[in-house]
């Protein structure tokens, strides 16, 4: 047996995880098998398994990955971002190139399974609180910067970003239409950022 | 057989409407059995039956109904207001009285369904269209009074509003705490209500 280098693991780690993304996101949690996750991979199920112990663990991986780069676009770009790049990877439609960037498939199945399944919502707890911290350094950041209103709490604006984010995966889980929201995005956007005051 | 009055039956009706709001709120669709209809409403499935044609009729009702309200509170209150309602009046748990005026069991149902009934979002549609409409004309009214930021469109303060009320039912779906939502609303309303600059 040649012995694998670090680069190789890591590299069909990123191929499994790339391909279970595409996979979970267009067959939901319950609905990405294995035969489809092993389609999705073009990796076979021993393989797979040999980088995640099971499918709970892929997931989680997978929605841990994109904690972790939704913290680095808030840190450089603010939460408001992460909402437009929500927006603009709505899940690829059968035909539709793949992109890599999306997050929305997977926020959408972290939300749900939040909703129903009281021990993911632990699990899940740890992690997003993550996101929750880069938020709230960032506006920390901005605040010192002299960017940020100054009349109301940064633990209230943290809240009321994550607020409106939620309410943007909820809508999009919906099926709404979202191709007006970025004037509303605007709106959230300027609430935060600047101190204002009554006219 | 007494002749029955309108009255009799409106008040039925309301009897078996505030039964039901209980039974579906603690047990969601799905698991308000017809067994527990009868034991929340404290009638039959016949005296039941008589004045819904079926659980989906029953739960459209209430769910209109409490748009209905829903719409009373934002003509005379705002949308913010519909939202403060939601916080405190959150689901009683077993023993704790009964709150005739919580809409959240509801509205989380309806939510639900909206994300996995393709058929029931088409048939709400049109409902929860009456909510944007009494928010789009509260707004404008405040506008007209003076009350209204005038630099950004009607239409997207009213996306914005219902973006925030997503994000809300979402947040207490999934059992996030929501101690600390009021400063939270606090910013979204004064967000809508007061035109300002930057400072």
């Amino acid at each position: 047996m040649p012995r694998v280098s670090q680069d190789h693991l890591d590299a069909r780690r990123r191929q499994i995880l790339d391909g279970a993304r595409t996979c979970f996101a267009r067959y939901g949690y319950e609905g990405a098998t294995v035969r489809r996750l092993e389609e999705a991979t073009g990796l076979s199920r021993g393989a797979i398994f040999h980088h995640f112990r099971d499918k709970e663990s892929l997931f989680l991986a997978l929605a841990e990955d994109d904690v972790l780069r939704m913290t680095e676009v808030v840190a450089a770009q603010g939460l408001v971002q992460v909402m437009r790049d929500l927006l603009s990877t709505r899940p690829a439609a059968d035909g539709e190139p793949h992109n890599p960037a999306n997050w929305l498939g997977t926020r959408l199945e972290v939300s749900r399974r939040l909703r129903t399944d009281p021990e993911f919502r632990t699990r899940w707890a740890e992690r997003s609180q993550q996101l929750t911290v880069a938020t709230r350094e960032r506006l920390l950041r901005q605040r010192e910067a002299g960017n940020l209103r100054d009349d109301v709490d940064v633990e209230v604006l943290t809240a009321y970003l994550e607020l409106v984010l939620e309410g943007l995966v909820s809508h999009l889980a919906m099926g709404l239409p979202a191709d007006d929201m970025d004037p509303v995005l605007d709106v959230v956007e300027e609430t935060v950022r600047r101190h204002r005051r009554s006219g």
